[in-house]
């Protein structure tokens, strides 16, 4: 492999093949001979059906063991008073994760999931070495993307390498299913900015509540979205431009880790807004990495909603949850995971000796 | 306990309480506290309250083991073409079920849940002893409910008694979390019928392709449930006399199954419509058992989407399922244990340092 980071990208691009479709007719057919009516599993067989897409192969692997990579960067927008929250609070939830002390912890551990790494892309306060942190700071947080752009395109690239060589690193380990997590304060900030960019959206459909701010924090923060749209504009078609004037290196590293997960015909499966914001900007990379990708739940922010309809994905789950993490993808890995063990071990009729409709 | 049915009911109905406010009150402070922004579980935080209730004490246990327990009947009213599955392909999924082949045996694998029990509760081939199977059959079948009642007041208590004992016996055995399954080719129309004369529905809006019936079958299906229903003139007031009318043995024991499982505190993981349709039964024997129950998965039924709000329960999961055997509950469980998990292992703002919002 080579250190440049643009023949990384680029190598890697190259490696990302659309589902294939024998696999998935493969899982098809496997679905319809197996011991229940026909179409019977709804939206399961579906995602069974594109499991062993992405996989090339039917039945396709078990998806375990599967890893949470929580990407933690801070925000320069944070300054504009975008979200209740002090900044320091990034760092010390990174130390609440590091210690196993955060939901996405309790859900981990609750769903088989050994490993949740966390990847430090840039998070402000200098974290101590930690087993479970890997250390891959692009810088101390992004610029205010309201006064200048948040990033140089050279962090951004930097950025989205972390996430390429995270997934390498990951699959390489054992991975068979990547699961997108996320911490930085503000980040809902820059998520609804890449968002409005990707797919044309106004900030004020864009923009919601994050954490939790109140009526007035939220026309403020559409403001403070459209003026960065404003200063920076975009242009969509340059995705490392646009998430280095209003993305994070959250995003950044997110796309990336999409990238090399589907280089990699690893399955990945996105949390909220975050990592929809970031798969925008990845599909705009390579438009077939969307493919690898599974929505595991619909976020409770605007934005999200509208990303996902942009990457025609419809996620698993809708339980209003808006926490990020890698939550939210953690509660659908069960539903990927037995849409893939019914097309290992479910009876056909043949097998079972069980009478056909008639 | 007694051996007479309807005093065992009374004894069972007298156990059941209604969810335990201050285990609810201290499961909410608790969710207030967790390093989380405030509400951002969503629906998952009202369903940590909704465990801690039911178990009468904050962090309810972890709903593991959990057992899922397949009730299986046939049905008289297949002899009317209300699908075009033969009826000998509930013994055959019987055996499926029992030899390890069937989807549910597969989500139940993959889910960590090792225990699938199948109680015969009427199935009109003779079943071999097996592992696995638990022999209750009432009879061999029910009555076509288009002629005559479907089975005798005493049949529907027996049934009733037979899921009582079975959620006493099973949590006996360890079990922290039943799950309901059902197998029984023609059962859609007894629960469209069931869920009629509960809801005030008429059998246009609760009958439901079921397995897979088409236009016109699906026109004739309407009208067997609207005869049956004009034949018997059911008493909603009288749950009895309305499972013996046009409900089925696995009905019957289904709403035992709840009965029982509230009366030992122990959550129930509701499948779809046949499911739904006799906790409308249960809940007319005791209202209480509701706060005991959760709704898995919502069925493409449409009956059970009738049947749910009438119960006041939101499903967990709306994937297009219509398989039944216990599928859309498995698929639930685990939010339901990673609720109950983060009420355990989440730290609190206090205990991890983290600042709060400002």
């Amino acid at each position: 492999m080579t250190s440049d980071p643009a023949e990384l990208i680029e190598q890697t691009v190259a490696a990302v093949r659309a589902a294939d479709p024998a696999a998935r007719q493969a899982a098809a057919d496997r679905l319809d001979r197996m011991t229940k009516p026909r179409g019977s599993l709804g939206r399961l067989e579906d995602l069974a059906i594109r499991l062993a897409g992405i996989a090339g192969t039917c039945p396709p692997p078990l998806l375990e063991p599967a890893t949470v990579a929580v990407f933690a960067a801070d925000h320069g927008v944070h300054a504009q008073g975008v979200t209740p929250w002090p900044q320091e609070v990034t760092a010390q939830m990174v130390a609440n994760i590091l210690g196993g002390g955060a939901v996405v912890n309790a859900f981990a551990s609750q769903l088989g999931v050994d490993v949740v790494v966390v990847v430090d892309v840039g998070v402000a306060a200098a974290l101590d070495p930690a087993p479970g942190l890997l250390r891959r700071r692009v810088a101390a947080g992004t610029a205010d993307m309201t006064q200048v752009p948040a990033m140089t395109r050279a962090q951004a690239e930097q950025a989205l390498v972390v996430g390429v060589q995270t997934a390498g690193e990951l699959v390489a380990g054992g991975a068979r299913c990547l699961l997108t997590g996320d911490m930085g304060i503000a980040n809902t900030t820059a998520s609804a900015a890449l968002i409005c960019v990707f797919t044309g959206a106004d900030p004020a459909e864009a923009t919601g509540r994050g954490t939790g701010v109140d009526d007035a924090m939220l026309a403020h923060k559409i403001d403070v979205v459209r003026a960065a749209l404003a200063r920076h504009r975009p242009d969509p078609a340059d995705p490392l431009a646009t998430l280095a004037a209003v993305g994070g290196f959250e995003h950044a590293a997110l796309a990336g880790l999409v990238l090399g997960a589907a280089a990699h015909r690893t399955p990945v499966l996105l949390d909220g807004v975050i990592a929809g914001s970031a798969a925008l900007a990845a599909a705009v990379i390579c438009p077939a990495v969307i493919d690898a990708c599974l929505a595991g739940h619909r976020s409770a922010e605007p934005g999200h909603r509208i990303a996902l309809r942009h990457l025609g994905l419809e996620p698993l789950l809708d339980l209003g949850m808006r926490l990020g993490e890698g939550t939210g993808g953690l509660l659908a890995l069960p539903l990927a995971q037995a849409a893939a063990r019914a097309l290992h071990d479910v009876a056909t009729f043949d097998s079972a000796g069980v009478s056909e409709k008639g």
